[in-house]
């Protein structure tokens, strides 16, 4: 159980707390914006964090730094990694959002704005438990921080920023909250992600715009060769198509497929909240949840070519864009996979037509153990903060950080995420629970209490 | 030969026929644009016929209205119906014009502007030759004017505008000026035009756009499907495989296929000007030629769903739109083939996505008679105003009007075009060379000197 002095810190300062958030959310950091809205994010972190009283260093001459702070109290006691990031995704459809994404409001116990979620709500529950136990008992763990810039672009830069800063970041357990709870009522914690290759094609053909009647027939038609390509990712039954795709999955286990069978997720109110008849995506023959978290996928993300709506033409398009995500699973190789597709493309592609493939962001899968020091802690802060044993689940997601921790800082992970499936991310009228983000903190600050005894009892 | 007086008088006004050309050409009457344009340009239009001299009327209370005039010379001659078309395509891409679209400027005998060749020049030959006749000679021949104002929308009225002015555009022979030479120094006279289906799809999936990494592999995406389904229309051998749709295809004659061949189409040169290394599209193993003017194709003109390039993301787009447009040749039943493709397109959508077929305009095949006295009298006109006999060739176009003046007037027709191949028609830079325009009134104006003297000899 979390001190009682600390959790009252918490309690008297939710207004407090919720004031400094929203100074953050008002910053625009959209990484895709390529603009100075992360750099001004940054500034901001890197002076609140000071104001803390921990030391700061902005990383990065680039425009989306990393934010690296820390506060060293004993040799002693355990060092406690906390990642978030700040960058947030972009907002269009603007007409879409019923309040302003940058202006946060509360409405019926919700945060609406772009980011109140993933990730500055989250990455608020790591600072506003630091802040609790420094005004209070004094931090029982040693404490660093890495807040970045680029995880809405795939955390291209991360994995050498870790292995240059290796030392500096060194730490017994990391807490990342990127993540979501299975359901309102259902506190989880995640153990596995899947992995992330996302790139980016682009088709060209003629010289310009044709007359599709002075033309059609004469010239490959670069929609229509893109149309073809996505289109014959899957087969009828929703397999993905590429040469030996499924070859290195690892399966979910059948104590995994036993424990999300009693999670009771309910098929009809989650294709009832997305506005479908029926859940028609992925391979066919295989439950929805092992879709999601246990089997990669492929998706085309957007496809632009000529001109539709108001003011189409009848022409045959000079080129054609497409965007493609694929997600993997353990134990895919994203270099392996990353080849395939580009052998599938180029492979397609007709006389008179050019091909690009661009790799925007690749991540590669992660499943951890669910038994570790870390692990259970969580379990524990969770009780502690929301009553209730949570779940281990999975996620469909991609969150490169963590599998990077795993490979070289080589530290065991906590990934505690209060996340809402209904919160909305990357979509218009994004939100976050007050509620998720008050007990949040609660959970986080018991962590950071309890974890030293723990791996104390496990050392041992 | 045209006599001496109307050659004279053309050649003496062409600055002031050419002046009387860019006011039209400076009136943006994209129809597609739904704005004033379009009643400007017919407004513009009318003022000037009337000023010829001839009786008027706007007719349509739409924003694209049908100009029609008529000046009754005899009842003993014979009537010639001009068609053109006042409406052009829309612009964009904005950006890639060298000098602005409804700004026509002459620049090494070309004039360059959107509507230059299409048809706004070319359906000023019949005004130039009009003119010339009157304050010469007078008209030899009655004659009437149809400018439509909803050409570059598929003329979707148009059936009806005829069956219910049948009378009033009763005539012997309609000379129609919308297609082109073959090249620029092989005057051309037209013989056929492909059928025309164009059609919008829209695919919707969830009811917002969905993070891919969340939702991958539970909901079908539309993205994915509206890539499968185009991509599912043409085979690797480039044949279109709906059901039936070269069952009733009325191939190329051993004659037509022989006198295309003495055309001396140039591959390399028609690719080199493309900027593609090969002509690719179509039906393999058939010649380019054969592919445009003799047999069916269909073409994807633009696909929109998600967001592409810089603003990109990760998600499943909860829409895709489409649009396609089909060219049929002779015998193809225009509506039976709508309904194939109907039929193709509700077969692939899976459950959870939900579709919408839009049909935006439809228009028969033809292929007219070359031996008819209006197309031997077009065949002196152009032997008279450009020194060289003509070839006779068809068109992978769709000119709706042809094939409804064929059905419903039941009149001979001459399809006396100008434009040249280069002219960049519904592409960014349009232009038509000043000679063609003053050759082809030349031609116009020849056309109805001979035609009644041809009529007469046909008629014996």
């Amino acid at each position: 159980m979390l001190n009682e002095r600390t959790r009252q810190y918490l309690q008297d300062n939710r207004e407090h707390h919720l004031h400094k958030l929203f100074e953050l959310i008002r910053i625009p950091s959209v990484s895709k914006w390529e603009d100075e809205g992360c750099q001004w994010a940054a500034g901001w972190l890197a002076w609140y964090l000071k104001e803390l009283g921990m030391d700061v260093e902005v990383v990065g001459g680039h425009r989306r730094p990393n934010v690296i702070a820390s506060m060293h109290v004993r040799d002693d006691i355990p060092t406690v990694l906390f990642y978030g990031h700040y960058d947030v995704q972009p907002v269009d459809p603007w007409d879409q959002w019923q309040s302003p994404p940058f202006d946060p409001q509360v409405r019926d116990g919700w945060i609406y704005a772009r980011g109140a979620d993933d990730d500055k709500g989250q990455l608020f529950t790591h600072l506003m438990a630091i802040d609790a136990h420094m005004k209070t008992d004094g931090l029982p763990v040693n404490v660093k921080l890495l807040l970045e810039g680029e995880e809405e672009l795939g955390s291209p830069c991360l994995e050498r920023f870790l292995q240059d800063h290796k030392d500096r970041l060194a730490c017994d357990v990391a807490v990342v909250s990127d993540s979501s709870f299975f359901a309102a009522d259902v506190p989880s914690i995640t153990y596995g992600f899947r992995g992330l290759i996302c790139l980016e094609l682009t088709l060209t053909g003629a010289n310009r715009d044709l007359h599709s009647g002075h033309y059609g027939g004469a010239v490959a038609n670069p929609a229509d060769v893109m149309a073809r390509l996505i289109g014959e990712m899957h087969d009828e039954r929703g397999q993905v198509t590429l040469d030996g795709f499924y070859k290195d999955v690892f399966d979910a286990t059948e104590q995994e497929i036993h424990a999300w069978a009693k999670l009771g997720f309910d098929e009809a109110a989650y294709a009832a909240d997305l506005g479908v008849e029926a859940l028609g995506g992925g391979e066919h023959g295989r439950w929805v949840l092992e879709r999601i978290w246990g089997r990669p996928t492929i998706d085309c993300n957007g496809m632009s070519s000529g001109v539709t709506g108001h003011n189409s033409k009848t022409i045959i398009p000079a080129s054609a864009e497409a965007e493609v995500s694929i997600r993997l699973v353990p134990d895919q190789d994203t270099d392996k996979i990353e080849q395939t597709f580009r052998r599938f493309v180029e492979a397609r592609v007709p006389p008179g037509i050019k091909v690009d493939i661009r790799t925007i962001a690749k991540a590669r899968p992660l499943r951890l153990n669910w038994g570790s020091p870390a692990m259970r802690t969580a379990a524990m802060a969770y009780e502690d903060a929301f009553g209730k044993e949570p779940v281990f689940i999975r996620s469909g997601c991609s969150v490169p950080v963590t599998e990077l921790i795993d490979r070289i800082l080589e530290a065991d992970q906590a990934l505690m995420s209060f996340g809402l499936p209904e919160d909305r991310l990357h979509s218009p009228n994004e939100r976050f629970p007050l509620k998720q983000l008050y007990r949040g903190a609660v959970a986080v600050a018991s962590f950071m209490q309890n974890y030293p005894g723990m791996k104390m009892a496990y050392d041992r």
